[in-house]
């Protein structure tokens, strides 16, 4: 391609590399940014250049956190119960439980699901570090979240079969119908896992 | 929102000033950013921010190109026939019709269209540099080659009034039926422009 200087290019082989973005959006995406005041471009560069030197993961539980506020701010929080604890995958999972605000305990991030098609082992799991916190004590409830597959399967076998050790409650999210969708357009699976997860109402 | 730390808030603000991203792929985006190498992310964040310094507009055509090369590479080109000028709106617009390499003439950008509901009047658009241009001598042939919406129509409407002291030939891009279209999934403003501007066959 001879159409685009060479800042450009540099540019739009960048943009092309994040998920989602093929040519066509990250030609758009940057005579976009060529039309905007070039010190709003700036703000978001930087932003881009910089997040890896001010975002860091929670020592404890594995959360995306500011590199000043490490412990993140639920593990250092006086108001989280920490006898339950959210197991999830991804730090992201994280923000999701809490906007619902349904959950006032504290999470752990495996950081994957054992897949050997992904090549992901037991030692790629944080699981060192929850051995770390149920031997510390408190824990008194493992609430499992992860992803409805057969990774995520596989993973909670495992873990269940490393917390055999300790007394612990352990508990998986409801997996069934979501709220507002419509039968029909449910897929067998998840009405095959609803039925197994019907709860007594009378 | 609590849920992120001060320096991803501040990223996914940013990144929601983007066209087409919304806060689900803001988030998406952000998390994929923090996942790859720091010194990946630090190469696209520098390439965002450094951009408005490398890039420019051509002094001649308006076409962006490296500051370094100004003119661009089109308008000091020793190939390019200098008698056909194609008008287009945006510096976006060059690099369409440099992809289908059927035009070999030089460019001149407009910055706009005219717009009452835009704001967009006469005097902003580059016409000065049109008619600067045209004095120097030697282009015979203008192409407009605008959107055909009715700000396009009334750009041309003004820009051939413009023109009228030159003796130019001037012409317009076909409108009409896309190839490998149906003819069912075109409306009908484009099937009557194909009829007007039907043509001679035998």
């Amino acid at each position: 391609m001879r159409y685009y200087p060479e800042s450009l290019l540099k540019l739009l082989t960048e943009l092309q590399k994040l998920p989602g973005i093929g040519p066509k959006t990250a030609q758009r995406l940057a005579f976009h940014l060529l039309r905007e005041p070039a010190e709003d471009v700036r703000r978001l560069g930087d932003a881009i250049a910089r997040i890896h030197d001010t975002i860091t993961h929670c020592e404890i539980c594995g959360a995306i956190t500011d590199v000043a506020q490490n412990p993140c701010y639920i593990c250092v929080s006086p108001q989280r119960d920490r006898t339950q604890l959210c197991l999830v995958q991804r730090p992201d999972d994280i923000a999701i439980f809490e906007k619902t605000g349904a959950f006032n305990g504290v999470y752990h991030v495996l950081g994957g699901l054992l897949s050997a098609l992904n090549n992901v082992r037991p030692e790629d799991l944080r699981v060192i570090e929850l051995h770390e916190r149920l031997e510390a004590g408190g824990i008194e409830e493992i609430i499992f979240a992860l992803n409805p597959s057969v990774e995520g399967s596989a993973t909670v076998t495992f873990v269940t079969r490393e917390l055999r050790p300790y007394s612990l409650k352990l508990t998986q999210v409801a997996y069934g119908i979501p709220l507002g969708s419509d039968l029909d357009y449910v897929d067998e699976m998840t009405l095959s896992r609803a039925l197994e997860g019907r709860n007594v109402l009378a």
